[in-house]
């Protein structure tokens, strides 16, 4: 079982600038962590964009959705940004065979103190494990992105509760 | 549903005392790693012992057994030292009920390069989504500890091939 | 001997913000730098800004300098963005009977890789040790800010050469 | 001006070796270090031990003597382990013309939280600024090694009042 890991982005990727005295998306930070946690499973890494998500389109995410049907793997992770990860999620909806989990982080992985490696760690497992379908995998929990959002003064993600 | 978390020392928890000149097993510190991670599903933590777990002996194997037996909640997290984690996680068999996943680090959390954080957000999921049984989680994959080892020249677990 | 510490703001200060996915400068960092360090020298620390180098205005670095006279001490440590140090240095020249050194950092001292806590314990020695007068203590070195410019392609101070 | 600095070993340079399952002084780290802060200065390297400092022998202080005598630089950093630092600044003590400067952590610089890279700052500083003599560069402060002792319950360096 191999794992495909796509990045598009996002506050986990941001790195500062200091030529233009600010953070940015830079490199995928994804294969570093990986390697820092020293892992035995098999994964590819593929840079499809490098967009904070607000600044994300539909035609981002359709390009995302081509990249995840036409790849062989059945068990995909993509790292995204918070702000529309849900969005994507949905986008990513009824790919029949593949296990397609959304990751990312509130803090950028290169910050001393940062979600980015419990996450990844978690969003992993959740690839490897989970039956097919799409999901978004934040703060320890594991979210159906149909009945999700992200509260944004909390720096989370929770349920909608359906009344 | 709760995660019970059992902590027993090993090289995640140490830190350096510089009276003593060395490193030991300090307090917890996965409590700082998920606060970090800015989790949301419920958990508590237990500490069971402080030890290296080249030091643990059979009656510490007992005592953790007692714990996982004795608790309440059915889903498990054990931090764990490496030498030994597969003697611990077999004297953990046979617990009808509780699915108990083993973690720990070949680093200490509190290092600027180590697997902790990772290896805990992949634990988590594991704890979260595998069915009843005992397992070690480690290096991005999920062992069944009768068909595990630790391979110490490469900082890794992997699964002993059958002749 | 007591150092005055006076915080300006600059990238040393800056924060990852998610609610606004941007860095932006946040509390000073410098009183958690010396804590880490366990120093024991006396000194106080006080923000006169927050404010990225280059949104600084005249007044702003004349409420610098107002501070800096006003102040009892006789060494004085500046954090302050790398874009305008040197501006603003120039305009802290002609105090008498004070040490005043500006220091600051190219990446946040947030970050697992930052020339922060280098710089401080680099510029804290040079305003315990160097005459009045006014300096940059940047990347190592001590410069009279009257003949130094800051390489943005290399994020390193230099001494203009005169020809 | 260039400063040379010879490494002895020391709580700075303690790296965790899972294989053994403690920490141990490893490869220096004080190039890597310096790299992080940019600097631009100029410097050489050079390894004379690996120790930890109460492992070290009256022979060993004599090997630094002679490195430092024999060496043509007159600006010296040595990286030594606290616990004998003092020891050793004595055993280099009436070496004319060279100013020689000593620091070292009371926690191992790869770890999160350490005091390594503001001791380093500090005492690079404090090489290129005194006057000729030995002194030792901790906690901020520049002491003379005949009036001062390590506190290690506060983990710091202190002056020693006379009565």
């Amino acid at each position: 079982m191999i794992i495909k890991i796509f990045t598009t982005g996002g506050t986990i990727d941001k790195i500062y600038f200091d030529a233009k005295s600010e953070f940015q998306v830079g490199e995928p930070q994804i294969a570093e962590v990986l390697t820092e946690a020293n892992v035995t499973f098999a994964f590819e890494v593929e840079s499809v964009l490098r967009k904070d998500s607000l600044d994300m389109t539909d035609d981002d995410r359709q390009l995302i959705r081509t990249h995840v049907e036409q790849d062989a793997c059945e068990r995909i992770l993509v790292t995204h940004g918070t702000d529309t990860m849900i969005q994507t999620a949905l986008a990513l909806r009824e790919i029949p065979g593949k296990t397609i989990v959304l990751t990312g982080a509130m803090q950028p992985a290169r910050l001393r103190v940062s979600d980015a490696f419990f996450n990844i760690g978690f969003a992993i497992a959740a690839a490897q494990l989970m039956p097919p379908g799409v999901y978004i995998a934040m703060n320890g929990e594991i979210f159906d992105p149909r009945f999700a959002r992200k509260n944004v003064a909390k720096h989370q993600f929770e349920t909608i509760t359906q009344s």
